[in-house]
């Protein structure tokens, strides 16, 4: 027998899965040239629910880029967050997405060829990198009809329990947010301040829940560092986060061999190529896809930690629940979670993934599963 | 707006791809149980089309297992290939796959959860997981509507050429086999025997075409393997495959520093807990599925592979255009193929992926690409 499409489809009976969703196919080719793609962006500003203190600054919004991917009348969604602290801007990631001429490509599929093209497109601006990478994956899902995480042949169910963070303040209102925060299953605390005991003990006052902690490199002395992560195992706590500054890297290896508990880079890593440099020196690392250009990155990084046999969490920025949506779908595969980005915001125009009763729910959506509210 | 599926598919006007091939779904469910997945598996015997010849070993035939994950009347196909000296057989694949019991998983796209089960039956057995994986990986690429290489994001245009192998014979035969080997752009020689370099220079007297040489261990001096090296440079060589006892790791190691050509590990490493160790001992590693247990983990050790700088091969046994066209898929990433498998058999059931002029040919058909004959 010939080998053509038609007749491969017609012996082996073999259907999108989207055609169960039962209703009529209809591309509207009006908005884009049929067979290109066009990418379009405007910046929002995220208003956050309480003021967001770090040991540098306080803020109430964060500033993000919104882009489009529009192919054959399919839009696929991502987005830029970019926190002050990291480099990018609206202005910088505008600058950088108006060079992305994605015309080029007549296939949203050969997306190794595209993203290569955009990362080679100027260094850094990895917020604005990660903005197209999403946007493409929710194109493709779509096309393909099937969400990331079913692409990748993980299981919804699952999803891990996202930490909720605590924000340092007098103890009065650490108890009181603490208490509000009762559906989340771990907490996290931000340290490396002079009231981090304290801070731990009036949480520990009014709940027994695991916690996890985020030195952001507030630690300079490994002997001190050693003592407080032992401190910090009799309070229940079940990781510390970039325990000291990443350019300690002698003593962040020594910390990780001596800790009883599992430490984690953060700082320390952006990309792929970091992931080999943290072997041995912690036992875990964060992906954020602002810091790694994306879930194409993300997702390698993720199978290269766990082939050397380390640890993983994922973690986000403030974000919408587009890139909330984009690594939840990769989250079925990490130990731990921080994807509290979206809870923390009062407009979020999307839903999507988020966390219910603490744990990160997926829907079975093509792409990543979000929609414009 | 509410979220549900039926609205998000009307706004965002999401349809399946497969819906463009404008054929009605029909899905026949009479063969198996709905949402239950079903192995089957019968034996078969691949006719070779020339005696191939190993430093120990003649034979004319090669044992293969072929498989079916039959799935809501959609088939997908596998295979496992067991040359004797891997040490399986269709006996202990029969052994091993009467154990895979797949009925109580009822969706072919938990694929992690799914092949952690199957290579928690039993150790070993690389080879009969492999026919699971192939099997499974085809069926779900089929559910999707799309071939892997898509999925994965590549493009099927950048598919490599495949070496093909001038078996060891005497001068005259080799010529011959060497003249009939036109159509292939980079040819492989089996070394580590007396007459190496007979072989080589005979080979030169008729083609300028690129070579690469398999040593299979043969060589345990470090210096000579050097030597010979040198000399393999000078002849057009353009890589030397597992130069040394895969024992001998610091010969191995200094070899590759040494090298003026790159090294490939392949006796000494199977699986993705290998790829770890072959970093710094050789240039490469050469990926088999039937060792690594099929392509979830091969593509996971091609990723690793090129996050610690290395370089890739993909490889084969004697195997039908099933097994070959899973490798095909991921060859978009990798330097080097040797997947001239199919091309060797007279009795191949299936169509698929296969050398055209020496360059691998992917179809666009969902999954695998194949069909019965």
């Amino acid at each position: 027998m010939k080998l053509s499409r038609k007749n491969f489809l017609k012996t082996t009976g073999v259907v999108a899965a989207g055609l169960s969703f039962g209703i009529t196919p209809k591309f509207s080719i009006n908005k884009s040239k049929a067979g290109k793609m066009r990418l379009t962006f405007e910046p929002y500003t995220l208003q956050l629910k309480h003021v967001f203190t770090l040991s540098t600054s306080s803020r109430t919004t964060t500033p993000v880029m919104l882009t489009q991917i529009e192919y054959e009348g399919i839009v696929g969604y991502g987005e830029a967050s970019m926190p002050p602290y990291l480099g990018e801007s609206q202005e910088t990631a505008t600058k950088f997405l108006s060079k992305v001429d994605l015309s080029q490509f007549n296939d949203p599929f050969k997306m190794d060829e595209i993203l290569a093209y955009v990362d080679s497109i100027d260094v850094g601006n990895a917020a604005a990198k990660a903005s197209v990478d999403i946007a493409l994956h929710d194109l493709v899902g779509k096309l393909i009809g099937q969400p990331w995480f079913k692409i990748w042949g993980l299981d919804k169910e699952k999803t891990p329990y996202t930490s909720y963070t605590i924000g340092i303040d007098t103890p009065d209102v650490v108890r009181e947010k603490t208490k509000e925060a009762a559906e989340f299953k771990i907490l996290k605390v931000k340290m490396g301040r002079e009231n981090d005991k304290e801070m731990i003990e009036t949480i520990r006052s009014v709940t027994d829940v695991p916690l996890c902690v985020d030195v952001n490199q507030g630690w300079t002395d490994k002997h001190f560092a050693l003592d407080m992560i032992h401190w910090l195992k009799e309070k229940g706590i079940v990781f510390v986060e970039q325990p000291m500054p990443k350019e300690q890297v002698d003593d962040n290896a020594w910390l990780t061999e001596q800790s009883p508990l599992p430490t984690i880079a953060d700082e320390a890593l952006q990309r792929l190529q970091d992931v080999i440099k943290m072997y041995g020196v912690y036992s875990a690392i964060n992906i954020k896809l602002m810091k790694c250009t994306g879930m194409r990155e993300g997702y390698k990084m993720l199978n290269l930690a766990r082939a050397l046999g380390m640890k993983v969490m994922i973690g986000c920025m403030t974000e919408t629940s587009v890139a909330i949506s984009a690594a939840t779908q990769m989250s079925p595969l990490v130990d731990w979670a921080d994807l509290d980005g979206n809870i923390l915001i009062i407009n979020d125009p999307f839903n999507g993934a988020i966390a219910i009763d603490g744990k990160m729910r997926l829907l079975d959506l093509p792409g990543l599963g979000v929609e414009k509210k």
